[in-house]
């Protein structure tokens, strides 16, 4: 066996890099996050990570809302910004001439250039340490038309980015299909 | 604006492909997870959503840890039949022939094949319909040597599958790097 112990690492490959938005003092506030997922099917729901004394935290604790906005690959610029810097210093939607809207919620800011935005209800918040787990229901999804195919969302229109974390540190695209999910393991029932 | 609204969905793009354990009855079992995510830093956590009446979640509440593994590419016939079995039927082990090993907790069976495994206790779980979200504290962090450079570890060599959702229902692989993280965003700066 090949293995090495590298302590408690939360090395996992990889992770959609995402703007989540909030509203702090009724101003729209974007941050890049990677830590997040999917909580829940029914009903839907999504997790998210932040540090508490970050300023999009403060507008999620605010209002009980939050967005989640998947940009594509030609948002690498305006998602890597948003993570370098805080709303508390700089106007990020001026800086990255976002165009924000808001959806069936009031105050939870989405980003027009952003092909998928989910609107989010804080269910509940989990202070974990460093972080905390913020879970929302997820209660209404826009999606660009342009990434449409047949009606449906299409991820080789999206082009979703993807955050692999340190040692390398970079934004990647997704590359080549590998198989069908729910089908290529059926070449191994055989073996049953 | 070009956006639809499509109803409350879980559309993330991607999530990482993983192979969560637990032993069941003393004995090895594994499932497909796409819904996972970080929680925390320190001490570092995971996330996993799981349907509470899935085979694997028993061992999870017989034990209280899991194992998170991921699979690289050249899994995707064992990871994609370890989400379209349950163990309750067959021996997932057996059939993907998968080395198992322990590390530091006793009872979270590790895959030997997958390039990184994480020994994970639980900490939180939440029932938010569905499915439960599992939070668990990492307590170690096993890396094939293979997948090294340098002593750390290497993505291109990791080689991670990614899971696309419904409608394309698709493993990716990762792409072209698109640009460094924390560093392509500066070049908004001159704008603040």
């Amino acid at each position: 066996m090949d293995k090495i112990l590298m302590g408690p690492q939360t090395l996992i490959y990889p992770m959609p890099a995402l703007l989540v938005g909030a509203n702090v003092d009724d101003k729209p506030n974007f941050m890049a996050v990677g830590w997040c997922g999917i909580a829940n099917a029914e009903p839907p729901m999504i997790s998210v990570a932040i540090r508490p004394h970050r300023y999009t935290h403060r507008g999620i604790r605010q209002n009980l809302t939050f967005s989640v906005n998947v940009p594509s690959t030609d948002m690498v610029r305006e998602t890597d910004y948003c993570g370098l810097t805080s709303g508390s210093k700089v106007n990020k939607v001026e800086a990255c001439r976002f165009r924000v809207f808001y959806g069936k919620l009031d105050n939870a800011p989405l980003i027009e250039q952003c092909p998928i935005n989910l609107e989010c209800k804080v269910m509940h918040i989990l202070d974990l340490g460093s972080h905390s787990l913020i879970v929302g229901r997820i209660e209404e999804t826009h999606i660009s038309e342009s990434c449409l195919t047949g009606g449906k969302p299409d991820v080789s229109k999206i082009k979703p980015l993807i955050y692999i974390t340190a040692p390398a540190h970079q934004y990647q695209a997704l590359g080549e299909v590998i198989a069908k999910a729910f089908s290529i393991g059926e070449e191994l029932k055989a073996r049953e």
